[in-house]
């Protein structure tokens, strides 16, 4: 692994497209990644991968629901919230989000659904 | 695991003591850490964990060694370094520096140091 400082504003300027996080780093088992939202993702989960989302810009909605019911959540730029494994959730983004994932490198972004915003082999930038 | 947003700037003000570590999440095996640096710390390598530095505010340059010899980078806000495991690492904060720590939740700060800055026991924010 090369060793370099990594400014995420640089990264953010190198994409545009949605809901297809790039790899920037691995620690150990973890994969490190940044991506864009913008409107409403799919509800999921992960049947064995816990994950983070810091926001770097824009404000966050997630929803998620368990046997308690539906909750929402608002997380704005330098706040995270850490969805364990097995809840299900839906990010959404009312305006552009740009967004720091923390997550075991074997995390699929759909989780346990598969469709068109699936995204199988990511990009390392 | 409770569900909670994280306000990186509430979870700095809670604690001032440097090189002292707060866990804040768990992400499966790797544990989320902030921590205030100040000061230079102790070269140190860790065997097995490799360590990422996402800087919040200040300036923190660290040190790497290794055969091709020593370099020197500068890590500002918005930025990280990754440092892979089995590289001796120096981090220097000439002012504060308020730090994310991304790593294995089997990391010890001072990796193959133990010495009076080595904290075993991390709090949890």
């Amino acid at each position: 692994m090369e060793i370099r400082v990594v400014n995420l504003r640089d990264k953010f300027s190198q994409f545009t497209d949605p809901w297809n996080p790039r790899i920037v780093s691995q620690v150990n088992n973890t994969a490190i990644k940044l991506a864009k939202l913008k409107g409403e993702f799919v509800w999921h989960h992960h049947d064995h991968e816990d994950e983070m989302f810091l926001v770097v810009s824009g404000q966050l909605r997630m929803k998620v629901r368990d046997a308690s019911g539906e909750r929402e959540h608002r997380i704005g730029p330098g706040e995270f919230i850490t969805i364990p494994h097995g809840v299900e959730h839906l990010p959404i983004a009312d305006d552009e989000v740009q967004l720091m994932l923390i997550e075991p490198n074997t995390t699929l972004n759909t989780g346990n659904v598969t469709n068109e915003r699936t995204r199988a082999e990511l990009e390392s930038i």
